[in-house]
């Protein structure tokens, strides 16, 4: 199927993907003096008496923001918050179609991080939520941090840790294939943006101990003169072996190849050189870092993408709706635990993994169930 | 009926009054692969490549923000963002279902003028217009004018305008009852915040030549030291005969007495000493500037008020559906061209005045669409 041309037509016949609808009724004179004058002041009155019970009175409690700058949209770029729009009203629809989480999108019009904070800060009396969305590094893990801090209310940057739990769930069913442990083996992340960064803090807050990162000029190593201070502070976690160089140079005996970078980057020769079994998960979007057949061919024992035409597809719709429902349940900001146990309770939906079957699909039910059963599990010890 | 016990009890049960659904179907892998990754990225680039696209492939175009600071809540006052959320919540259902307009409750942490513009300005690009709200004066003036200068949607502060057109509206149908025309007429209007402003100013466009505006003072006179600049400046036009003292002494003679300020600041016996057949529109909620009974105790021809047990209930929510979808599918700013047709439209809704039916019900059918095209009509020569 040609799905950007149907895109197109059915965005354009739609116009637009999310509605405002009423959850009460108003069809009669006494509907309208309930819910508007003057029946509306009662709650009101109630929630300036006591601020907590705007989380009874209104549609706070269920409520999440998607907020992008449109400086980082999918692999399109920096292309501003009008053009980024799409992908946050997307993002608003999956929230309610798998968590039932009502969402709404709302795109800046400033990539200044100082005003992101405080524009996220103004707004967040509406919200029970805030989801981060296609916000570049390094401004993203600044006004995450920031806000994280600053604000009673989660807080979570898809792109980081959407990418990095779904990641995870699917490298955990992929070494019960191999039969290795998570502390044995190597791993080669290519991409030092939001996504590979976070994935590197989860692995090894996973229990991971030998991980390269790669950005666009190769392995980050003492060697290089050009790190920014997010990339320079990784130094003290990853590369144990300092190994300096090129992408297909790091690859050699790795177990495992990660891509959030951009088409193309390896090939399949370089996956013949990494250990027996290896595993790549090639997430760049559309286009992975290599095509699966070209990792089949290199020699590949797994191979995952975001693709929803190939086997085993890592998708952040596995995990952002179950993360905000357990989140916004358990009125918790969304702790390092928490993101552990989802990638945990995600993997161990897949009861017999397979090459093939590393991973729930987005359409299989009660994914988001599990998943803030999770969050909420290590919730409860830890209230806002 | 209790209205604030039911009020309570039904916020609480359907937490708040707000949904956000999908416009487009999310069903199969198909669906997902349209309208999330990978398809969506192509209404993002082609509004990437043109951005007035964005009217075309997001929702932008007939969606609205209802942003307020929680500083004049109803008659509440200035009880915070939270406190005020019902209300907002109201207000985007209440256009829904009057217009089919899409709207979006945004309470704000801040009551800094320029803050509020900026936030405003950074979030316009998710909305087709903007709807402030419950917002108080001076700020809301500025705030107003400033985001209509720098912003290329329609902007409308509601408890200035929208009452200030529909209070028009009611005029000039009870003038043609008492046959009188407006330029004849002395009119007394307590209250000068945002709506007795607007008000004041509106039926001077109109053609009024005698106004008073009064506030908790008293008559707004040259005597006055005591007046903000905005209560200054409107001494170049209203008050001609410079009348200075109570509101109970402007009304000697006057025709019209028009209260949005607070409950009881007129007796009968003031209505009593007005010109003949008296109007009075007492529109301080939920308790009037007189109750209609003591009203006609005291002489008064027509009495309307803001309330929907009495007859005559003078309501914003006949306006502000409809301005916005006129403005909306025009594309213009607001301007008071269109606030004057506004008026006349939904004068005209009424085809026999009567004593008791100056103005249509808030539920009877098609007012929105009236107003729309009442505002198009003008909207075609004056393009944003």
């Amino acid at each position: 199927m040609d799905y950007n041309k149907r895109s197109l037509e059915l965005h354009k016949k739609f116009q637009g993907k999310i509605s405002v609808t009423s959850k009460v009724p108003l069809d009669t004179q006494d509907d309208l003096a309930t819910f508007y004058s003057p029946g509306v002041a009662e709650p009101c009155r109630k929630i300036a008496e006591d601020k907590e019970q705007v989380y009874t009175y209104t549609s706070k409690k269920n409520l999440v923001a998607v907020i992008s700058d449109g400086s980082a949209v999918l692999g399109l770029g920096n292309i501003g918050p009008e053009a980024g729009l799409p992908v946050m009203e997307g993002k608003a629809v999956l929230f309610k179609k798998f968590a039932g989480v009502e969402a709404f999108p709302i795109c800046l019009d400033t990539q200044d991080v100082d005003e992101i904070v405080s524009i996220c800060k103004a707004i967040a009396p509406t919200f029970g939520g805030i989801n981060l969305e296609d916000i570049s590094a390094p401004r993203c893990f600044e006004i995450e941090e920031r806000l994280k801090n600053e604000l009673d209310i989660p807080v979570f940057h898809d792109d980081q840790h959407g990418t990095a739990i779904v990641l995870l769930a699917g490298l955990k069913n992929s070494l019960k294939l191999i039969e290795k442990d998570i502390s044995d083996i190597r791993i080669v992340i290519s991409g030092a943006g939001a996504a590979g960064i976070a994935i590197g803090n989860l692995l090894l807050l996973a229990g991971a101990k030998d991980i390269i990162m790669c950005d666009s000029k190769g392995a980050i190593c003492g060697e290089r003169g050009d790190l920014n201070p997010v990339k320079s502070e990784l130094l003290n976690r990853t590369n144990p072996r300092q190994i300096c160089g090129t992408i297909a140079g790091a690859l050699v005996d790795a177990d495992v190849f990660i891509g959030v970078s951009k088409p193309n980057v390896i090939k399949a020769e370089d996956i013949g050189r990494m250990a027996d079994k290896p595993l790549i998960f090639a997430m760049s979007n559309p286009i992975p870092e290599i095509m699966p057949d070209d990792a089949k061919k290199g020699g590949a024992f797994i191979v995952a993408t975001g693709r929803s035409d190939y086997p085993n597809q890592l998708n952040n719709v596995l995990v952002f709706p179950g993360i905000f429902k357990g989140a916004l349940e358990a009125r918790t900001q969304i702790t390092d635990d928490m993101k552990l146990a989802a990638a945990e309770a995600l993997a161990q939906l897949v009861e017999n993994p397979t090459v093939d079957k590393i991973i729930p699909g987005p359409l299989e039910e009660g994914i988001a169930d599990v998943v803030a059963s999770a969050v909420m599990g290590v919730g409860k010890e830890r209230p806002l």
